[in-house]
């Protein structure tokens, strides 16, 4: 019973405890957002070198940032019990912050789906941070890619959420 | 000049500061190791839920594994600038921590080529903790993803690598 | 006259006998679904490794069935003619069968679209049976996948249709 | 100890049941190739219908044999644990049999690599097989996708395999 | 201001001149359709030899037909800032032109959306051209692509647009 | 025999006039190369709009670069004949011409190979492009892709080739 129960809150394990793609064929298309966030800490050197190599038309940060727009498009792809969803927004913010030191990714996600963006949203911020690690891995492998998680998730049947602070 | 030598480090960048892959096809096809590691922090009832919901056949961490392990072969789609690599060998495992709470990640990837499988293993820790976090959140929202880096590289004209402690 | 009428029969060709995604823009959005089964037959010692294998918490049948709900999600990928669709539901299922010897497979997929998930649910059932024979072949070459078919659709315009016993 | 045993046959399981992708950097690139088989049987006039719509220059067995030929390069994208491999060459064949009524299939399959091309084989043969259904479901949805299986495969440490008669 | 309004203009660009998927959340999904053109001019020689190699059954056509058809499927994994949108029809034509000499080829392509597919159309004509290539280019490697635009787009509330004789 | 010494032209076609990828298992890996080029014709003022929305940092063009880069390591999936192949490097540029109007494309692609990359630098050029003209099509919708031709190829078995000039 208990160990039913603990599946069910699994939403995507049945009964059997098999992984499934769950049902959402039952509810309703309303227009739902997620917003996600990450770091990607980093020597001062290397954070001094990006803003430098980033001037006047370097690439990094676009770079960064359309992988991460790119790979929202994927998640679907990437996490096996994703619903393929059509996004109508995906938006991802690269902050240097001198006090990590490193830069602060957030990725803003919305849809109008029967189901909601949150995995697309956290996608977004991760592959942003793997390609800024790789952008400057020749000059500090040591980056850590750090505190993702979601936000805030508004719209759909079981409400709203923020992350306590 | 300064800002040559340094764009010139951040090596996926030109004199131009644009973005390029660059030229591996000079350089020797030699076996190359990598091992990255991170950690999906949440709250002890959601360890708890994922223990009891994998037994005895339950698919929670079947699924995370497997999606670092096929997410390792898109990475060159994922990140723009990867070669892509014929890799020999993926290995994803996720141990929980009742420390963190929570579970820790390590990814290994082998390949003989022209360039490293870092970005291999840490696509491989990342979706693999995504995963996790889809698996569980309808009961943990608030779950982190955190502290994603190499431990160490070995192979390759520039050396082996490990990761300072 | 007769040609023409056959072509149009294989709705994918046109009237000079081009492949071409035929046009579904003016049909409804319905939910429609479909039943898809298969086998994988084997030798009896297989099926005897396979379930010692997937105790207690082997990876095979795991593997088999998330490789059929990734794929499902692929099928407008792979078969040039599909309608790429959302999916509101994928459930695979692999059944022991001691009188094959080997495993029943079936997958069931849902949508609310303007056109139906046959191929989604044969996809499925389809690739769930090769990732078996993968993760089996080093014990037994001579598997046979076999008797894919449709076994039910429901839902859209053209009526419910049940395969006849 | 039998446990293991078998797990170890089963080559995909580690000593703890997991899947994992297989180390093949210690083998050597040898030339292998594999041959695999499959029918689709349908009703006599949907055989009629495809060998009418297919002339003068239909697309319905060129699309079906296109889609097995990408699909085997697909492979490692689709099958969890299955190598990324450079293929040298992909052959897909359909040819119509009265007797069954339907088409045989066949694939042949060639690379230079550390591990074999079974996989590739089967996978060509099924997706060109599901493409040949979706083509003709208009018309007889009752087709059946059998006897898919691997004829031969040569070339590699493990030496050459013969499906048995 | 004459920079912002210039940015606005260039629409997937936000005022810090960032690419970024612009939202479409809250349009309406009317039925669009994009119609795009072009060329494959090549040596008379190399006409002559693709019309005899594609009868009575070759698949040079076919092919490329069906390249640019998956390849609409693809455009919102290979154009960074594309919505992926539900395709309701995909249609290519081939037709040879000695004039040019060479190919005109057109695609057209139709949803049910928030936003056109203008992209979707001219990206199909423009692998359909590049397989052709591929196709021929054994015989003729100076073959050039050329003249590809959109000849109209219909629907969505930026309405109707026509390209100017 | 006319037909069939056409049809070995036509190097992906069989002698039944059937497409298939050839088998270039016993040709040796050498470096190979290949150059191409293209142009994107556009409004004087369009061409401005560019130019001042790219700065100071503004992403057009390096959008544009990336999405070839990354479109060429698709090539294999978009062409269906083509052999994957594991790319060494690729090199994208973008430069204003006032006298197309608009910007000319090359792409230069190097491997370590069986056969060459023409088709992945002719598909970096026209994604590329394709790229460009999504970004500014909100005002511009009659821009022009042309010129799309290999440049030069070296490397490989059957020699150098300069297009005339």
């Amino acid at each position: 019973m208990q160990a039913n129960s603990q599946n069910s809150s699994l939403s995507h394990l049945n009964d059997r405890g098999e992984a499934q793609m769950v049902d959402v064929s039952a509810k309703g298309a309303t227009v739902r957002e997620a917003l996600a966030r990450g770091q990607v800490r980093m020597d001062r050197a290397t954070l001094a070198a990006i803003a430098a190599g980033n001037l006047p038309k370097g690439d990094v940060l676009a770079t960064a940032r359309l992988a991460g727009i790119m790979a929202a498009k994927q998640t679907a792809s990437l996490i096996p019990l994703c619903h393929p969803l059509p996004l109508s927004l995906v938006e991802v913010t690269l902050t240097p912050d001198p006090d990590l030191p490193g830069y602060q990714i957030t990725a803003r996600v919305k849809t109008k789906a029967e189901t909601g963006v949150e995995m697309e949203a956290l996608t977004a911020v991760t592959v942003t941070a793997l390609t800024l690690y790789d952008m400057a891995k020749a000059i500090d492998k040591a980056m850590d890619i750090t505190h993702i998680h979601l936000v805030q998730k508004t719209g759909g049947k079981s409400g709203d959420w923020h992350r306590p602070a």
